[in-house]
């Protein structure tokens, strides 16, 4: 395969190679305007840096490490493509892990990732994660870390997430709408960010609308849906109810799934007996049966933006910092699981 | 949370530290059955070596690198959850990296791997990697590599496949049997492993049913996939032939998801007017309409293979070896997309 150079780019948009250079490098002495242009003219031509080479030029490694819940997880693999979309163009190196969801296997990822150098760290907690002391260390020792999705209130860095109030409002409202009367909410465990900000725009729309929140029609998993049991579970208690729900809004990609798969074994029919709205980036949301309703976040955004602000930590440690906390909108898609047979 | 130690362990059951302790590192000199016992055991009680300490006490650096095509892959997600549930308990770091389908990425991944001193690597080939210098280096100098599913023919190492001959034949059969008389096969480049044997079970079963093999049936995606247009357009030149075909037999996860969003698009009626067979570990197999018939591959056990064969390797490195390929029996899961209603 043809190899193009940093002096074939010059050449072609009528620049100095240190222009093309410090603009691929996302340089702040590079005007916007030119930044684009030369980052699209190279992604254009399949431009690829050598990052081995970049990393023997200075004394750092060149890598981030990315740690997460699971990848088997459509928000989170769209977020690390964005997280790898950028990085990758600027030089770095993506390594990524997983959590599986354990307080343990966090802690043992970031120990592993410091102790092979990484530059920095982009993390969406765990949801057994309660005690951050891992984290707040390194970041007093100086190692940059963002955190995206389920982050911490109690430390101070950029974060990205999604306006879950928001998703989470809209959602509720169009079921709401749509002439649900009781809609349960299943969700992930109280202390993470994204299960607060959904219960809380969950509550809003119900207030909003003069429907009385009850406690019994939220249900909190956990594992945040790892467990199929667990999910199982929550669910047949809903449907077990003296007054089941006529609506269900699961919180997240895997629970949306689990109450999928528990509906459709119990014969309920959707929307009919049941409307489900998830909050979920499923790829296959339209081909599902019925075409499932559902909150998406934008995932390859939020990874993009991140890894942004997190390379911004590391090329300028000195810097004085405003952390930022860049909240993305959801959008909320609205199919047949929540409205019956859509005519276009 | 409690943790628990070797010596809780083996105080449980009766037996000596240093045999739970080799027992627990897969050691060939404690019997299988006692292994057995003490890793479930472990695993019960959430027992977790401390990887870093590990570390410490040799030289190695207890890591293990994978690349895969991408993530955002039920198959490859779920393999690497089966690498991790046997990595994590033998005290290795999984380490995981994606080539996107470019042999570029591929070669960077394998050289920035190199440079962070892993103890071996797990590969699953891109779509466009023909060149395999990069690994055959790494291993004339004496790095353990074990492939995995797309395995390079060339390479004399361990390689961890599913039986895709049979996979296909099986598929293919299916569809025969039910009547289907024009049946595609979309598939990968041709160069990958996986699709050559695929392509071969495919093709062994219409003759064995006296069906002539006619190629323009058959259509190859150059990116696996992973470009959306480039399975459109395929799909597009099937549905546009004199005598469209009446069955579609996708050869990937990716591919089968994009054929069913361009039958849904196209209002082509599934199995009606079409029927479909995916070779694909979707999870949401069943929640999709109609609920897809699928090639499903033992995803987990495969990577669990895998990595056991990997860390004998790393582990036994003067040991004489004699090369295996394990193949993997597929499972024809039979739903309403191949068959019409199915009644329980």
């Amino acid at each position: 395969m043809e190899t193009i150079t940093i002096k074939d780019i010059a050449r072609a948009l009528n620049l100095s190679t240190s222009t093309v250079s410090r603009a691929l490098r996302n340089s702040y002495e590079i005007n916007t305007e030119t930044k684009k242009l030369v980052m699209e003219y190279a992604e254009k031509m399949n431009y690829r840096p050598n990052p081995i080479a970049l990393s023997l030029r200075d004394s750092k490694s060149k890598s981030i490490g990315v740690i997460i819940p699971e990848i088997a997880n459509n928000f989170f693999s769209q977020l690390i493509n964005g997280i790898e979309s950028i990085a990758y163009n600027l030089g770095y190196h993506v390594v990524i892990f997983q959590s599986h969801e354990s307080y343990e296997r966090e802690v043992a990822n970031t120990n592993y990732l410091v102790s092979r150098k990484v530059d920095g760290l982009l993390v969406s907690l765990s949801s057994l994660t309660t005690n951050l002391h891992h984290f707040e260390e390194l970041m007093e020792k100086g190692l940059p870390i963002v955190f995206f999705d389920r982050v911490p209130n109690e430390i101070e860095t950029h974060k990205v997430v999604a306006d879950n109030f928001f998703g989470s409002y809209e959602a509720t409202e169009h079921l709401i709408k749509t002439g649900r009367k009781r809609i349960a909410h299943i969700t992930s465990p109280i202390y993470l960010s994204i299960t607060t900000e959904r219960l809380a725009g969950y509550k809003k729309a119900l207030e909003d609308y003069g429907i009385a929140f009850d406690e019994s029609y939220v249900k909190y998993c956990h594992h945040g849906g790892k467990l199929a049991s667990e999910n199982e579970a929550a669910m047949q208690e809903l449907l077990d109810m003296a007054e089941p729900p006529d609506a269900i809004f699961p919180a997240s990609d895997r629970l949306t799934t689990g109450c999928l798969a528990v509906l459709q074994k119990n014969n309920i029919r959707i929307p009919d007996d049941m409307a489900i709205v998830g909050f979920t980036n499923i790829g296959v949301a339209e081909l599902l049966n019925p075409p499932l309703t559902a909150v998406v976040q934008p995932a390859m955004e939020m990874g993009q933006q991140a890894v942004e602000l997190l390379i911004k930590l590391i090329e300028h440690p000195k810097k004085t910092i405003e952390y930022e906390t860049k909240s993305f909108r959801t959008s909320l898609m609205i199919r047949e699981s929540s409205t019956g047979k859509v005519h276009a």
